[in-house]
């Protein structure tokens, strides 16, 4: 399988990683806005080129990576190549999915490709986990924790505040409110009973500390609604402990069965990662793989990780996956 | 979809309340090997008949669920019936898959009917996850842990020995070796260290507990490759505080990403089960769905839970899903 990045940021970096452990693919090209010449690749064999010459490639690659941001680049980007190749993207803006689906979809039709969206771990992983769940206890409650983990959004919230420097922020789950689920006690959890928010800040120099703090924990939508605390650091030691991208979470689904509902069950899915777009991309090549698969057998059109047969996802043979995984 | 249900056990009984929290199903008939009228089900709408009649039920039934044991009932009955009817069975002899895979694809063929094997927990939901964790992460370790639950097979070859009246044998997972897998240590972990046995054991009069107690953690195959404690107890003991059957465990796949797999990752899938078989049941269930909806679009065959779509299993549209689980 020949595979394309559009946008090497990090997650474009990590699906270059990722290609490297999975000898049925390769990576040939690298697609970039910038200068080409200005972007450095670890991979001796992939090209690095300018997006404006991405239609030449049509029939080089196999599957194409879109590695962009879902705020402005994925809704016009994913539409746009999937006339042209097979696609997996990480669009990740929940409340859009229905229109970037349909959108997908009809470009995908129109080129005879096939494209796989919001491929990831959320959505994506938990998607699937809390699909399965509901499938299989149809009576129950849901529960989706996220962290600890570093949230891009938040921290770039905070960095446009007045007299911030830099700026990370972590959401982390409330252990407490873990625990009850687990312990099958079908709470009702208000959003600042499942997570708190952490900040880490660094100021600019003659910041008023006081008035950045509270301009963060009063801030609408990102902190208002949460238990906020902020810790201003050195420029140094955000550089030192704070500069990686670490996630995950857990799905839970606490359900029952039997005549009088007397069964009590607690499914769990939990992720705990180092990187998040390191894990991001290794999902994303392993969807690159069955949108491959899907495409070679007549189909096209947009699909999510709800349409994809698992066994597509890998590199084994149906029958080396009854006798070794089943 | 009309259900009909082949052998009321437990599983049987479990499949019975399921049905009952699945709108769009209806169980419509329990095909049993004891006499019809010797057998109360709850459901009124729901005949009892002897599985002499089964095939009248040809075309009054969609999708059969077998609630037989896999050492002897399956082997014979999925082949056998999944000429007649779409089939969801729970065989678990891990080793004998591939085989009973081809005996129950020919036979589904032959009938131009659906069979989904291997449907449950485990083989079922723990080899899904084994299967998606390594597809997503190449470069890593796999471990799954059993328990804290009660093994059936366990239980069993204690109640063959001399002197036992009654047993039941729990399979209790090592807290440190989960703890060491969840830190991402990687651990070699040896049959002893990843499992203990817990027996409580009910002796007929006169009996001598030391001699049982020899037989039992000397077992080959069953316990001498663990740490056993045996647990001498009343009847009315063993009734009061070991009558459940709760199972569960986890799967753990430990990773790496990076070019220098520098980035660790755990992924785990875990379930709490207050009843194996009430769990099992509602597993069965969605995958009879499953099955339907690919009968109806005209495939058939033997399947495993790696070829399903997961949205198959879900009574919600794909517009649904994606709108609310994505």
């Amino acid at each position: 399988m020949r595979i394309g990045i559009l946008g090497y940021g990090n997650l474009g970096r990590g699906v270059e990683a990722a290609a490297r452990q999975n000898p049925d693919m390769k990576l040939v090209a690298v697609f970039t806005r910038r200068k080409p010449e200005s972007v450095k690749v670890f991979t001796e064999s992939a090209e690095v080129l300018s997006v404006d010459v991405i239609e030449d490639w049509r029939n080089k690659i196999d599957v194409l990576i879109l590695c962009g941001g879902s705020a402005t680049d994925l809704p016009e980007q994913t539409p746009k190549y999937a006339k042209m190749f097979n696609c997996v993207d990480s669009f990740d803006t929940h409340a859009n999915i229905p229109l970037h689906f349909e959108n997908v979809d009809k470009a995908a039709k129109e080129g005879g490709k096939v494209a796989i969206i919001s491929v990831g771990w959320d959505p994506g992983l938990f998607s699937l986990n809390r699909m399965y769940a509901n499938a299989i206890l149809p009576v129950g409650n849901d529960y989706t924790f996220w962290g600890r983990g570093v949230s891009q959004g938040h921290s770039d919230a905070i960095r446009r505040i007045k007299g911030v420097k830099d700026a990370k922020q972590y959401t982390v789950p409330v252990e407490k409110a873990i625990q009850s689920v687990k312990n099958g006690e079908n709470p009702l959890l208000s959003t600042r009973e499942k997570h708190t928010r952490e900040c880490y800040v660094v100021l600019e120099d003659g910041a008023d500390a006081k008035l950045v703090e509270h301009e963060i924990v009063t801030m609408p939508n990102y902190f208002s609604d949460y238990d906020t605390t902020v810790h201003f650091i050195s420029e140094d030691e955000l550089r030192k402990n704070h500069s990686g991208i670490p996630h995950g979470g857990f799905v839970l689904r606490s359900g029952s069965t039997g005549f009088d509902n007397e069964q009590k069950h607690i499914i769990e899915y939990s992720l705990k990662l180092d990187s998040n777009p390191g894990f991001t991309s290794s999902v994303l090549l392993a969807y690159a793989r069955a949108a491959f698969r899907i495409y070679n057998e007549g189909q096209f059109g947009c699909k999510t990780v709800f349409d994809i047969p698992p066994a597509y996802l890998s590199p084994k043979s149906p029958e080396e996956l009854r006798r070794t995984m089943l």
